[in-house]
Formats: C-alpha cells, sequence, structure tokens
C-alpha cells in the first residue's frame, strides 16, 4: 500500500461533536491511514470563544474565530460543520462550498431549512456535500446506502427519531414521574439541553424528516409541510392512562408516500401516538432510537441504536469524510 | 435523460428465487429505466428440464440447458446465478467470469466453500463479483454500505439469521407443539423444505456467517472454523423448559472478534441459545431475521426485517445489479 494521503480539514464548531470528531480522527489516525490510504488532519476549529475552557484534546493553536484563516488555507481541503443553526452557519457553508471544499454537515436544522440551495450551491462548484451525520445516530448506517434502500421501494417510514423526548417519556412510564420530574432528571444526566424546547416540541424529528424525505423519497421536504405536535406537562395524565390500558405514549415522526405518486412528497407529521405491544417502537426506551420502513415487497425492515450523541455524530461524520475522500482520490 | 442503456442478462436457475427474479425485472423495468437509465434485458434462464412445468410468467424461449448459449451470446452482460449448490455450479460461474461477465450471485453454500476462489477470478478477470443478495433477507440493507458498517467498527455480529428454524422454535414456543409438529407445519406453509437438514443443523447460519465475515470483517471465514449446533426432537424438552423459566429458545449464530487482533478471523458459533427478554433476539419470532451488531463506540444497532424469500432475494439482486451496472456505465 502507498503512503497515506494526508487531508486537510477545518472543523466549525468545537462543542460535543466537533471535539468528538477531533478525538475519533486522533483515535483512528493508523487504522484509516492502513485501511483507507487516507489521513485526516485537522489544521482549524472554528470557535466563537477563544478563551473558553475546553476538553485538553484540543490544541489550542489550531483555534480561530475567523472563517478567513480557514478559507485562506489552501491545504484546507474539506470543511465538516458542526456548530448548528442557521445563522451563520449558511452563509459559512456556502463559502466553503464556493472556495470548492466539499462539506460535511451534522446540522439538521440548517438542511431543513436551506437543503436544497445548499445542493445546489454543491452542484455548481462541482463538490460534494454530505450530510448522513445529520439525521443522527443509528441512520448513517443506511443513508449510505447510495441506490441500497430505493431498491427496497419504502412506502413509509415511521419511528422514534428523538432520544431525549423518548427518555422523558420512558422515564414517565417506568417510574412514575411527572413531566417536569422527568425533564429535569433527563437534564441532570445529560439526556436534555438546558433549553430543551427542539427535542420535546418535536421540532428535533420535524427537521430529521425533512432530511429523511430527501435521502429515501429524492427530496427534501418543506419544514413547513410537517404537521408538528410535541410533548409538554399534559403528558402527566396521558401517560398513566395509556400504561393503564397496556399501551405507551411514544414521540413518532412519520414519513408516508401512501396515497402519493412517484415524484409527490411524502405527508410527514409528529405526535405523541399511543401505542400497544405488537408496535414495533413499543419496547425502544430510553435514549434509543428505532425506525422502521415499511417496503412495497420485502415486508418491514426495523433498524435500531443509539440516539446521536457525540461518538455516534462523530462517526457518521468520518464516514462522509471517508466517502468524499474516496471520490476525490 | 438519455435513452435507457440496455443489458442483457442470463440467469442461472430459474427456481423460486430465480422466477422472482424475472417478475421483478418485468415489474420494476419502466422504473429502473427511468431512475438508473438501465433496462435488464434477460436473455437466458438455464435450467436442467426444459419440460418441467414453470411460472407463466418465464417465457418458454428463454430457456435452455446449455451453457454454452449463455457463453456463446455477446449481448449476455451479465449473470445472475441462483442455482444453488456447489457442483457444477462453481464451474459454471468460474466460466461467466472468465468470459468477463460480471456474477451476481444468491449462493451462501458456494461462497463459504469456494469464496476466495471466486474472488480471486473476478479479480483476475477485472469483472464484479456480488453476493449481498447471498445472505438474504435484510442484511443487503446495510451490506451496500461499502465503507459504512466498517466505520462502526463492529466488534460482534449475533442474530437470528435462519427463517426456518427460528419459525419451528417460535411455533414449539407459542403453541406447545413438540419438534415434528412444528416442522410439519413448517412445511405445510412452506417455510421448510422437504429436507429441511440445511436449515435446521445450523449449516445454513454457518454459511451465512462465513459471508458476514467477509462482508464485516474483511476475510471469507473458513466453513471448517465454524462450531455449528442445530436444533432437532431434543428441543421438545428445551423449549417448555425455558418457557417455565420466561425464556426462550432460539438458534443464534455469531461472529465474534472479541479478544482478537485486527487481521485475525472472527470467532463463529451456531447454537441453541437460551435468551431472556432483555436479550434484543428475544421478540423476533415466526420467520423473522434479525441482527445485532456490537459496535466500539456507538452501542448496540439491531437490523430485523422479513427473512430471505423470492421477493427479499430478488430485489437484493437487483440492488447488485444495479450497483455493477452504475460502474460498467
Amino acid at each position: 500500500m502507498n503512503e497515506a494521503r494526508e487531508i486537510g480539514v477545518a472543523i466549525l464548531g468545537l462543542g460535543t461533536v466537533g471535539t468528538s470528531v477531533l478525538k475519533v480522527l486522533s483515535a483512528r489516525g493508523e487504522e484509516l491511514a492502513e485501511r483507507y490510504g487516507v489521513r485526516f488532519n485537522v489544521r482549524w476549529g472554528l470557535v466563537r470563544d477563544l478563551d473558553k475552557e475546553r476538553d485538553p484534546a484540543v490544541p489550542r493553536d489550531m483555534l480561530t474565530t475567523s472563517m478567513d484563516d480557514i478559507l485562506g488555507d489552501p491545504e484546507v481541503k474539506m470543511v465538516v460543520e458542526v456548530m448548528g443553526g442557521v445563522d451563520p452557519t449558511f452563509d459559512l457553508v456556502l463559502r466553503s462550498l464556493a472556495t470548492k471544499r466539499p462539506v460535511v454537515t451534522a446540522n439538521k436544522h440548517l438542511l431543513a431549512v436551506k437543503g436544497p440551495e445548499l445542493e445546489f450551491a454543491a452542484l455548481e462548484n462541482g463538490v460534494a456535500l454530505r450530510y448522513d451525520a445529520s439525521v443522527g445516530g443509528i441512520i448513517p448506517v443506511f443513508s449510505t446506502l447510495g441506490g441500497g434502500i430505493h431498491a427496497f421501494q419504502v412506502t413509509r417510514i415511521r419511528g422514534i427519531l428523538n432520544g431525549t423526548s423518548n427518555y422523558i417519556l420512558s422515564s414517565m412510564y417506568n417510574n412514575d414521574l411527572d413531566y417536569e420530574e422527568a425533564l429535569m432528571e433527563a437534564q441532570e444526566k445529560g439526556y436534555a439541553e438546558p433549553d430543551p424546547t427542539m427535542d420535546v416540541s418535536g421540532m428535533d424529528i420535524a427537521h430529521k424528516l425533512c432530511v429523511l424525505s430527501r435521502l429515501v423519497f429524492g427530496r427534501f421536504l418543506p419544514l413547513e409541510e410537517v404537521d408538528v405536535e410535541g410533548i409538554g406537562p399534559g403528558m402527566a395524565m396521558a401517560v398513566p392512562g395509556a400504561k393503564h390500558r397496556g399501551m405507551k405514549i411514544k414521540l413518532v415522526g412519520t414519513l408516508s408516500m401512501e396515497g402519493s405518486k412517484a415524484g409527490q412528497l411524502p405527508r410527514a407529521m409528529v405526535r405523541p401516538e399511543e401505542v400497544g405491544q405488537e408496535d414495533p417502537v413499543y419496547r425502544f426506551d430510553g435514549t434509543s432510537n428505532c425506525i422502521v420502513f415499511d417496503t412495497m415487497d420485502t415486508g418491514e425492515i426495523l433498524i435500531c441504536g443509539r440516539g446521536a450523541g457525540g461518538p455516534e455524530t462523530a462517526t457518521a461524520i468520518v464516514t462522509d469524510l471517508l466517502s468524499i475522500a474516496k471520490g476525490i482520490d
């Protein structure tokens, strides 16, 4: 085997996920070099605050607050965006693409509102834009499939796509907590953000459905097409009521092509559903995620695993980096 | 989009799976042409007996008993092998590769005993050999991943990989049948062959483990390395005994890299295991299959779906044909 090819990378955002990407690339450097002939060299980390206390794994001299440092460095060949949000992220990703850097992003929110524009920019500049990591957790297991999942003629996707809300509902069910108690416990354990709105409102799931629509049905679903209902204190009545009837409440996201013609957009909704034991999502408690694909000739396919934590998302990002690296060999 | 490119195909073997491939290619012809720009035209079906009664979907004039007809037809650009067995199949596949035809095979038995030789022949002739369909059912969902699953650093694969034996064990458990009754019922429903040896002896699972070893860990495992124990009449005691303790018996296949070094072969075994409710394979009854991947940083990933029937295997074969067609564009 030849010497591993070195590829300079910039990471936009060094929070949990960005730091995790840095660690994965460092811990697995030798293995990736040997197996794929590629060595990713992280040259820059874009941050808002240079002086913030950080994980010791982050070298101080890689930090910058200026996108110009990154775009001005000809050795930066790929950009990883894990800073989140839409503004100024959208602009930074566009600038990366415009300077012919392929971008790997884990930002489902950005994709749900700006996906088509970003794909157009990538196409126009002839560089890759990959976002398997944006739908997080287990989903990269199949989204890297390319043609694979299409051959299965998926008619519906339904599942538990948010670990935080699932954790809260599971604690309410299993430990007879009310909503606030369960939320507080999730926050203490680091499964919920201090502001949990995105997760409990269903918006995080709605973002994922928009991206899944692109990955499986070929087109981004506009966010406003998703019918969204989240969970809140009202669940304090619903969960024990359902339990009494042998059921659970799960916050379920659904994308359905049933009754749609090819090329049409799927119908999408997020809502708390009462599910019985016969429902494949019933038994997936805690922060686990699970997706059920209904297919035309091949029945139900179920994929389950951990939700998107740092290592899961970082692994998906590395997969995306590798697939781009193979393409630009 | 340009006119769809026509690709001549020969199918070796027109049993359940071969006929199903023919039907899928015909039913989805327009869609594949539109979506992938490819039209697969089945020119020959190799059979043992021209006069056997067949599904009306099989055109009489495509049948031949002679491999020479197929290899002598310059329009045959790809070969699908679904005849099963090792002899004379091995020879026919080698001849297809030697005449520069890529081969898609669903024959796990052939791969388990001749995989390395076949891959060498494919490499030597510069043509593709694809066998995602050989591990059947849900497995093509991830095996087409390419680099994907590797990024997940799988340490162990464990699961229910044979629908027939799982159906028998499930009926014994759920309907309090003894082994022979459950086997007979499975045969009546078409879930078990008249000679069920391959399925109940664990050999079918052993074949799949050899191929999975190649797909996930990079090397075919020699069949004799698999420690195999199947199910039989003795289960009539074990199943109710386990049930009494809140457990089930499942015929489980395991490939494990635990304690192995990179590049070493995984340890492999097939055996009836007593599993409790906390075991992810516990709830998958009937003919369903399920695989659990243990991964280094990303926990457990579970993939479940129907076992390999005609449509499932045919869909996987079409996926393989498409991925080759993309490559030889």
